[in-house]
């Protein structure tokens, strides 16, 4: 995401506004995506550090001159030795640091050689930028929408290959192709899976080609200027079995159910059961995984929509929706649509994807 | 990678080996790769456990289907609540465990959690299941030599729309496609840098539009059964340039001088030297990324070729030589091959795709 200095000032004020809290005086900042929002920084394999005096990120000579362009208002350090002797270098620089906080998310064994090069109290911190990134903000969201539309465009564009023969695999290329074309990236692995293939939420889509009759499962986002989006259509080819048919209905009607809870203020844990409740009193079985989450610079993140989800939505988050129903060696069926919360209820970011029963 | 029983059953011995020397009576392992090796299982979100006794693959409703389909000899349970809590339940079953040991690329959120599941005495460890990883086995050379093939192959069918005008996206996604389409996914994002971008070696492609006589630089791999492949090729359309021609052959002399020192029992900081060397003769500015890596269920694994290496070669390594010259604003050469190390030599898995300077 290309940003203008106002937009990474108001996260740096709210970081450090955690922060100052916490009584933590440097933020170690480990995980890409929330070094990306904190500094502009796009690449990988570099950290920031963020204090009450400055934002210093941390790379190496792969990546000095993609820093130099991208980063607004942050110092770029390059660095030669390890991760970790590179944070002691400069935090020594630092003298007013006293504690020293790095992201839970952070792995043992860089902790471990962190202890080793920093001086200062070194204290661990939990979701302190990924809390703040849950509520997006506008460039975000102009970011999220453009991803959507572009989804949506590209999965128009590929419809007509969806003919008898074509293999999972080749449909999933043809749809990242159209999204590469339109200028984005892909925001995961694309899942295609067709017939019972779709029982697997996860399925990985492979050699099997298209039969007449069979139902299609499609799970693919695009990502633009660094922002996900996250869509899932299913349908049958030509004609949908009554037990395909009946699926469906009862995903599109959970869906619905659920969205139409949606609101700031709402408990997570209402739309989520809006959801299942729905599924239920069709009589097929309620779905194992979330109802939703969030998304944005990573394709999963706060807030999760879960039976034990605890908290209310906020005014800025931006999540998906997707009920599902899965009969193992019959079918699969889900529907995600990714959703802005809003002060009075909610608007769907993927209205430009159209859902049908039938292709 | 489908692989077959005595394959898993060799590579769980050569765990427990090493986990009897370390007096650890289980390993849990959370790295992806390293579960994927250790159960063949090709899913996310899904932790292994290795004892004396069994291994078990900590999975949930998305990928039961998945992994019952996928693994070999070990147990599938599935989990409802975190990973953590379905650690300790297990671990309270398997009564003979006195010491537990978490792989060390585990997060510290991961670890907190398991220490207030697991009752026995809890450790870390490094590496253990990475180093066994870096020899490959026959099963796995045969995977990487598939990818490689089918990246040549890929690569040769983009060539034709090497144009002026082409955007660096578009060149991307129409190698992407071929990959796909040849029945492989990508290694990881393809890099496709036209003119000086091409001086960034993480470059990100864009929109820029090739113009006559610049120069293109793709970096790029198949991914076939789980196992990567990472190829660079730099070359200049219609005319190069003197600058171009120079720094072209440099990097060429410098890789061929790396591969040349290749056999087991070299020291690995000879081989990275090897190419520096080559590199400092031409007084063109020596790169400051590593020589190579070890690649295969993962793009970046050990062994890593760079000045600070420690160890020796090792036959059944299999590793990228990669040397490059970056000059910003100018220009960018990169050539990169895959190499099979041997008792006697090496092999290059790589020989379908040519080097050439100019197309």
């Amino acid at each position: 995401m290309s940003m203008n200095k106002e937009v990474i000032k108001r996260r740096i004020n709210a970081i450090r506004q955690q922060l100052n809290r916490k009584k933590i005086d440097c933020l170690i900042v480990t995980k890409p995506a929330n070094v990306n929002y904190t500094t502009g920084f796009m690449g990988d394999d570099s950290w920031a550090l963020v204090t009450k005096g400055g934002v210093y990120l941390l790379t190496d000579s792969r990546y000095t001159e993609q820093a130099e362009k991208e980063c607004i208002g942050c110092k770029i350090v390059q660095r030669t030795n390890s991760m970790a002797e590179a944070v002691g270098k400069l935090l020594k620089k630092l003298k007013s640091v006293r504690t020293v906080a790095v992201e839970k998310s952070t792995s043992l064994a860089d902790f471990e050689g962190l202890k080793k090069h920093v001086k200062p109290r070194l204290k661990t911190a939990a979701n302190i930028i990924e809390t703040i990134r849950s509520s997006k903000d506008g460039s975000e969201i102009a970011a999220i929408r453009v991803a959507a539309r572009i989804a949506a465009q590209a999965l128009k564009q590929t419809l007509r290959y969806i003919k008898p023969g074509i293999t999972e695999s080749e449909l999933a290329g043809r749809l990242d192709f159209q999204i590469c074309k339109l200028g984005a990236t892909n925001s995961f692995g694309t899942i295609v899976a067709f017939g019972p293939n779709a029982s697997r939420p996860h399925h990985q889509p492979g050699r099997r080609k298209l039969k007449k009759k069979d139902a299609v499962l499609i799970d693919f986002g695009a990502k633009y200027k660094g922002y996900c989006c996250d869509i899932t259509r299913s349908f049958a080819v030509g004609k949908a079995s009554s037990l395909f048919e009946k699926s469906y209905n009862a995903v599109q009607q959970a869906q619905t159910a659920a969205i139409r809870t949606i609101k700031a203020g709402v408990e997570m844990v209402k739309v989520d059961a809006a959801a299942r409740q729905a599924i239920c009193s069709s009589d097929l079985p309620v779905y194992g995984h979330g109802t939703g989450h969030g998304f944005g610079l990573e394709i999963h993140e706060l807030p999760f929509l879960k039976p034990e989800s605890k908290g209310k939505l906020k005014a800025g988050d931006v999540l998906t929706i997707e009920p599902g129903i899965y009969l193992p060696g019959k079918l699969g069926v889900r529907i995600e649509d990714d959703i802005l919360v809003t002060e009075t209820g909610y608007k769907i970011l993927t209205h430009d994807c159209p859902h049908s029963l039938l292709i």
